[in-house]
């Protein structure tokens, strides 16, 4: 990994103002001010567009966007962030895999706790359906929390009996809110962004009393069995890579087509940072590959 | 996975003579034959090469095989399997990458217990480097048990002070001979091939007394900080699907860059079968790319 890139950025994660288990108004501007500085590239089209009674934002990036759509879910640690705030890089993925994506506004807690995210998504999803765009046309793509929320819908979608997308791609997923990871110790000091006892603030308000064993707020703990291909890729300098490990582990005991990449001293979600670190565009590229594979493959 | 291949393969396997728990000499006799049987294609060319004091056969296959060399090492729980027999894969492997591959005939158990192999895979990676190879042109691949070794190497290597190799693909990789994955269990009914019972038998072979905790027995308890990238693969219908999760579970830990690939419902080192099966042959080409990029990128 180039050393000095990655220097730059951590030490720029060090020096955020973000604090992720501080109040939550103010977090909130800061999160919107922090990721609605930095502008869309010119070749960036957004459109409000309600999918099944949920606000998403249509983003498409160049010319090609036919290869599929990307239902894609932002983090925020379920109590921050936007359609908005995460359309850089909904777009970034959107251009490199030739899709146009739908980056979802679902509901945040702690004003809508566990599940109406889960609920949002399915939701988002089903008018997706609706709206002409065929299952095996659709692949989901979720960051941080939004990770953890992807996997969450392709298990309630599984439920539902509804057909299910033809891939997800998780970047740093959240998948376990009890918080049993070894790396929420082992990882604690060189992680810059995030403290276990943050994600206990958020974990609290998103489960507003629920079982944090809960398969759909904690998809480590589901039944992983007849998922599509997933990919997971994590930094190793982050308290959550035990999430995106344990998550491989359990979805390959569940017979799912697992593909697991591990990016040395990167920090949660680095790939929001592939302007400026040149491993962030490799595994984005990475991602892109994979979410097209599936859906080209789909479409026979 | 493509069901009916995938079948057809799982029913051969199950109707195989090979034993991997019974006598050493019988059962050395039939995996030569079964897979002496498979004739090279024609592109195949072999060279008994000795490499630091350790007999290796030199593979090449096609045109192109400049991208630089492959150190292999073949499986057969330390017991049984050949340069030769290891031929075609490796053969498959250096076709796909465009590289020679240098695949080695390391002492088996019982006559040569631990760490016999681990020293004559030093001995022959070392003589490539004597052979005027440098280390920035030379990656690993191993399977079953050489999968094992080639992280063992890894090891050895950097503790000797050593310049490591550019990358290692490790198919099935056999990570720990104290036989403690869940996987031994949970996954008994459904792996066609290996039986718990069969690896204690072969793993008391090789260890003769020594500890099977031992790093460079069982890597899965080395320190794995330095390592250069690995792959990782297996399919989810074999006892040893564990030693695969746990050991990129434990790399990543240790800062490493893992890739991760689990193929479903497919057996111990699918990968042999890539002239009928379609995964197989999607998997070897996932190892090529690897192997190929680190090369390059290494080669600047």
């Amino acid at each position: 990994m180039t050393g000095t890139q990655l220097r730059s950025v951590v030490a720029l994660l060090r020096m955020s103002p973000l604090d992720i288990g501080g109040d939550v108004g103010k977090m909130r501007d800061v999160f919107e001010e922090l990721l609605g500085a930095i502008p869309l590239p010119e070749d960036v089209r957004t459109d409000a567009v309600d999918l099944g009674g949920v606000r998403t934002l249509k983003v498409t990036a160049g010319p090609d966007h036919g290869a599929g759509a990307v239902l894609f879910l932002h983090g925020g640690a379920y109590a921050f962030g936007s359609a908005a705030t995460s359309a850089n890089l909904a777009a970034d993925v959107a251009r490199r895999s030739g899709t146009t994506a739908y980056t979802v506004d679902y509901r945040l807690a702690p004003e809508h706790p566990f599940p109406a995210a889960v609920d949002d998504a399915v939701a988002a999803y089903r008018g997706l359906l609706d709206s002409g765009v065929p299952a095996d046309r659709i692949a989901l793509c979720g960051e941080s929390s939004g990770g953890g929320l992807a996997v969450a819908l392709l298990v309630a979608l599984r439920d539902a009996g509804l057909p299910l997308p033809t891939s997800a791609a998780v970047l740093s997923p959240w998948t376990d809110l009890t918080q049993s990871g070894r790396s929420l110790r082992t990882k604690a000091a060189v992680d810059p962004t995030l403290t276990p006892e943050a994600l206990a603030v958020r974990s609290r308000d998103y489960l507003a009393g629920a079982d944090p064993r809960s398969p759909l707020a904690s998809p480590l703990f589901a039944d992983l069995r007849g998922l599509p291909p997933l990919l997971v890729q994590a930094g190793t300098h982050e308290i959550l890579l035990d999430d995106a490990l344990r998550l491989a582990a359990e979805a390959a005991d569940a017979d799912v087509a697992v593909t697991l990449q591990t990016f040395p001293n990167a920090p949660h979600v680095f790939q929001s940072f592939a302007a400026v670190l040149s491993p962030a565009a490799t595994a984005l590229d990475a991602v892109a590959a994979f979410l097209r594979t599936h859906l080209d493959q789909a479409a026979g």
